[in-house]
């Protein structure tokens, strides 16, 4: 079987759009997916920027709330926009890597819908320990486990990963050949590129 | 039978992939398409960019090479990275915009092929000649007529009514109703939107 790593950030509109159609998509493809939960903070920062880039071009940020909210409409999930945008989103990336790799799913799941369907405030704890808990994960362990270095170290391995393998926005994925795939759009053609590359193995 | 403005502009390696399919995908979505490049060198410029974000973002410009690269190989296209990028597209533009509306996606399309499926400079007048020519368009008349003032006004308004429209990047598409898709990748949904639209009327 084939993979892809899936890196998202909770802090963006389109790897919320991608957490909620990923797994069917990837089971239809025959493709595991591994949740790569990394931080855009760095990314953006190293290019000039100190906010998103769509708080930066009014234009592109205009059309991005427009075309995230018909997205979500087609598709039929909630969509709110979060204020601030962007959220702080480094406590929940420690959270789900924090939890089983079985369970980040569905936490990350939990935490994309408190922030863009119901408009919580995903740096505030008590919207964590929600999100956990309605993932059936054990928040308080969850919580603490979150706050210690190798949990911090492993965020940070997956943004220093992300950038080693050219990502720039989210959700990037990444086949296990190398090919990069970048937004909610390419993610068909990033699960036909593994499972075709599967198959040209010898 | 309704109808989408495409804006393009030819120095946009996105832009040659919709001009090759958005014909025959709006003839299958019964939707009439207007064609009218415009330049991103103003609208960049307003957002303090001296040329294309592919080149100021590293990251973000290889991605773009690899992404149309794959996109131009899987639908059977040539695809050439232009020496310099992006090409100076100003007199381009003017040419397609000085022959006949019912001339101008045919024109466009051989413009587009010399730059990315050839590599010519579209900057050069030999190239524009010998690209208006294989679409059967009087290219003395039509390199006349682009130095003209109304040709030039008529690229300034598509400029100017393109930005007033939300358009930030090429290519991007505009329903009647004013619904902004931006992207290659967003053809198909610009075409359903104009064909939904036109159902909905009373």
């Amino acid at each position: 079987m084939s993979a892809i790593d899936f890196f998202y950030e909770f802090a963006s509109t389109y790897s919320y759009l991608t957490a909620e159609r990923i797994e069917a998509r990837a089971a239809d493809a025959g493709v595991e997916v591994r949740w790569r939960p990394f931080l855009l903070g760095p990314i953006f920062q190293a290019q000039g920027w100190d906010s998103s880039p769509f708080n930066i071009y009014p234009a592109k940020g205009a059309y991005m709330w427009r075309d995230v909210a018909r997205l979500a409409e087609a598709r039929g999930l909630g969509f709110v926009r979060p204020d601030p945008f962007p959220q702080t989103s480094l406590r929940a990336a420690r959270c789900v890597l924090a939890v089983d790799p079985a369970e980040r799913p569905a936490a990350s799941r939990a935490i994309f819908r408190a922030e863009f369907a119901d408009g919580a405030q995903i740096s505030d704890e008590v919207v964590l320990r929600r999100a956990l808990e309605a993932a059936g994960v054990d928040a308080d362990a969850t919580l603490a486990a979150a706050a210690t270095d190798p949990v911090k170290a492993a965020l940070r391995a997956n943004t220093d990963e992300a950038i080693a393998k050219g990502v720039f926005g989210a959700p990037s994925f990444v086949t296990e050949d190398g090919e990069l795939f970048w937004g909610d759009d390419r993610l068909e053609d990033a699960l036909a590129w593994a499972s075709e590359s599967v198959a040209r193995r010898p």
